[in-house]
């Protein structure tokens, strides 16, 4: 199937001709006063507002009918069931499964999988409640106080921006670092604030063949080796590959990945479970995975006319294909919400840039889109002047409306800083939708640049669980609509390839460098990665 | 002037055509041993290689051309002579000139401003030193060891970029903060971690106008008046405002912000000076200083064909317009330039995202590109999958030979996390340019994704220096490429207008709050407006 040759496509392709008309400038979509109404909605705990997008009714049921062709809801049922969806790798993506409280059972080559997650759930809760009531301690005897969890991308970004958005929340004095980087200045920089005798590192990886997890890990061992007596008490491990993960921490502190949980996908599975419940507390993480399930049911069951995570994806891949802007800014009004962005990011660069469709065809173009953004007001000062004078992209905001309990509130100009960080958040969208006109061009904005608004009403462990559930269900969504494998990932294959024949060279002059001897033994490394290799071993 | 009708570009027109066809992919330009030779420099203190770069021989001469015929060499020396470039203001733009050791002097409206930088300088020297030799102390005797940089955008991002990336060469003892945001979940987390007694807060607003920098430095005063006796002794100003200066800290704690140095390019003076001779010492500031001057030198006197910032513009422009991506990636392989790209994504974006040009017409295309990165590798688990499959971008990979002294020092598989880190700074752009086929298009590699590599020679203020002034000459000739004014940022005055009527109308609601009339005053306010405004009412 070729998107291209769809009537639905193609009727879209008529609409971003009629949507790209004057007289469809969104100052005159936003003038109608029905526009807020019909252009939001409320569901699985949030506000969704695509009155600043330029879309009108018509573009909207062409979008609808370009879901139903490509039967996306039906795919994501398949999904939240169990199917093996994730095609390239003959796997299911069950994360829905993950934080699913309705009791219903989950078929898989026979066997029923939320038993083996409600199971898990069950490990991590008595896991965390020993740690915190100090039933589990250090080798020397001091409760854990400092969490380090070791783990890159899927095992990194999400679980960061849930311990960030909800630190308010945390354990009184518990902390959490996390460790990714190679650089082992990022290593140095977290042991030097930490207790090592009060320290639980957690080691995250499905494989045990991450290169910079391991790296990370050993590396760590080391260290408590030189500190602690017993350092293996100090070590949790998460992973999927049962044979090495006695490496790591001993067996009751080993915690299952599943293969039908992709790393991306898994803040709510054992990845970001068992440092989030360590250093926010079990009940905390359960209210936080109630939030997420809410969202799923409304993404799984609301009709494909009101189903907010759906219309946001049909919105994405309409600014993307259709109006054809080249990235997304995402702006949180909320300082806790530092890591969504980073998370989202990965989600989505990651789970829709292919260049393959589901039916193992090479597409017409490929998928996907830049994702970025920084916390406002911190944004319009960085660059919010392309965004409104520059090359256009979209935007979508996020808002909350009370913010967490503040023992400082500053105030000026007669409003408090949250109403002043609202001002900005209600005037950004309309005077880049409406414009300004201004006889001088340095000081004419025109406007017609779109953007969505999200609002949750607080800062909870809920609302939190809700919003990624909606950027999981949003950017799946897209997937299915572009035709693409949200679940794979071998984009990053090559570059590992090239990077293992590299490191191999690096090796073997590693071991020459006594006997001074540094040639060349693989005639495929070629005279730019000679160049560099040079370059290494000349400063070293 | 209209740039599409320039012979130059019309001729990068026909080579964007001819780069276009399968027979120039980077698989076939890499192959030629010459190629890395030819295309690479090296100059002011780095190694620059675009020889990944989707350019022959033939587009790199129409792109001199361009330059050529834009005069771009002689605007840059214009700049740094203290010609009034920044039309649109009537300022000149003098960054260059607060790093200068030649000794020049530079006139302006008939004064020698070098003498006013270096009785700056002297001051903030003298200052500096003052407080690390516990001259100058807090008001109840306490030495001070935590500096809180209050600013946003351009009093922010360059600092906070350049303090992370020599923090190793920090004063001993000594802490830096930034609060930016007006979130007050900011400034609770800053103030829980510093002792009032030792803190000193640098506030820095030109106008003074900021709002969030007004809003946090009125809440630091609030709070430190109920911390210590005699609070002013631990404000220091930065500010053009000098009626105003008084408010926070003491006269001879204010320090002079030029109008002719744009925030954004602030690093290097009295806003970027004053906060890293505190945290870093004067002794390393000068010699970040003596890098940047370095590059100046560089970026001023190469010959256009050697001139390693000016073709990293013309490379970023051909990208942009001529090849057509939609966004660069920065991505450095070292953890403490974690900073960078903030500062560069600011830097770029609210420099060149323009629409009007330097004449004052409008352009046919607004200018300018979005700009993002992260550190690798975690840029490699975040969104190299996009990179590698989906939707193109070109990205610029940054190496350091020699890491910063380690205590730790990880290995795996037989090679030193640093080498392992070199291992992916190698491949990348090599497995980018040249792609990998394969029989199943998802594991399929098109290549000919396009990238620049630049190396330092290690972690040091000189080079640190060399890359601030590196980035700021790329951006500056980038601007005079677009024919923009890179130094107005009238872009973010539409939605800053916008809300300040949100603003009123919030506080007349504060106003009328006790005697529960809630009604709107403006009619300008439209429905929109009033929707959000009363969903915040409910909230508080």
């Amino acid at each position: 199937m070729r998107l291209r040759e769809l009537p639905e496509w193609q009727k879209l392709a008529q609409c971003a001709a009629r949507m790209s008309r004057d007289e469809t400038h969104l100052k005159y979509l936003t003038a109608d006063a029905q526009r807020l109404n019909e252009f939001s909605l409320k569901g699985g705990g949030l506000f969704y507002d695509f009155s600043r997008q330029r879309v009108d009714k018509k573009t909207m049921e062409h979008l609808f009918d370009l879901g139903r062709a490509l039967r996306i809801d039906g795919q994501f049922r398949a999904m939240t069931q169990g199917e093996r969806i994730n095609v390239t790798e003959n796997r299911a993506a069950l994360h829905t499964a993950s934080r699913d409280f309705t009791n219903r059972p989950i078929i898989m080559d026979g066997r029923d999988v939320t038993l083996e997650i409600k199971a898990l759930g069950k490990k991590i809760k008595c896991f965390a409640d020993d740690v915190h009531e100090k039933r589990i301690v250090g080798s020397t005897g001091k409760p854990f106080r400092h969490i380090v969890v070791i783990g890159i991308g899927g095992s990194h970004f999400g679980t960061e921006f849930v311990a960030k958005a909800l630190e308010m929340f945390g354990t009184p004095g518990m902390s959490i670092h996390f460790l990714s980087s190679l650089d082992s200045y990022h290593f140095e920089k977290i042991v030097s604030s930490i207790d090592p005798e009060a320290a639980l590192w957690v080691v995250i990886s499905k494989s045990f063949k991450t290169v910079e997890t391991l790296a990370n890990a050993r590396l760590a061992k080391e260290f408590m080796k030189q500190k602690v007596p017993d350092c293996d008490a100090h070590f949790v491990s998460i992973t999927a590959a049962k044979d090495t993960e006695n490496d790591f921490g001993p067996p009751d502190q080993s915690f299952h990945m599943f293969d039908f949980i992709g790393g991306r996908y898994s803040v709510t599975s054992a990845a970001g479970g068992v440092p989030l419940s360590l250093f926010l507390g079990h009940d905390i993480f359960q209210r936080f995975l109630k939030g997420a399930h809410d969202m799923d049911l409304h993404a799984q069951n609301a009709p494909l006319d009101k189903n907010i995570p759906l219309i946001a994806a049909l919105i994405s891949v309409w600014n993307t294909v259709f109006l054809k802007y080249g990235a997304l800014g995402i702006i949180p009004y909320a300082a806790p919400l530092s890591g969504l962005c980073p998370h989202i990011r990965q989600l989505h660069m990651e789970s829709v840039g292919k260049s393959a469709d589901i039916d193992g065809a090479m597409m017409d173009e490929p998928a996907g889109t830049v994702v970025f953004g920084e916390p406002g007001t911190n944004a319009q000062h960085s660059f919010f002047q392309l965004a409104h004078q520059g090359k256009p992209f979209p935007m979508e905001f996020i808002g909350i409306i009370k913010p967490w309990h503040q023992t400082y509130s500053g105030s000026c100009h007669g409003v408090s800083n949250h109403q002043e960080l609202w001002a900005n958040l209600i005037a950004q969208p309309i005077a880049l939708a409406q414009g300004r006109p201004n006889h001088d061009p340095a000081r004419s904005f025109s406007g017609n640049r779109p953007s969505s608004t999200i609002i949750i009403d607080e800062l909870s462990p809920e609302t939190i669980g809700g919003l990624l559930s909606f950027y999981e269900a949003k950017t799946v969504y897209e997937a299915f609509l572009w035709r693409v494998n949200p679940f794979d990932q071998f984009g990053v294959e090559s570059g590992k390839k090239t990077a293992s024949g590299i490191r191999d060279e690096i090796r073997r002059r590693n071991e020459k460098k006594e006997g001074g001897h540094l040639e060349i033994h693989r005639p495929e490394t070629g005279a730019i990665e000679k160049f560099y290799m040079d370059m290494l071993f000349q400063g070293e």
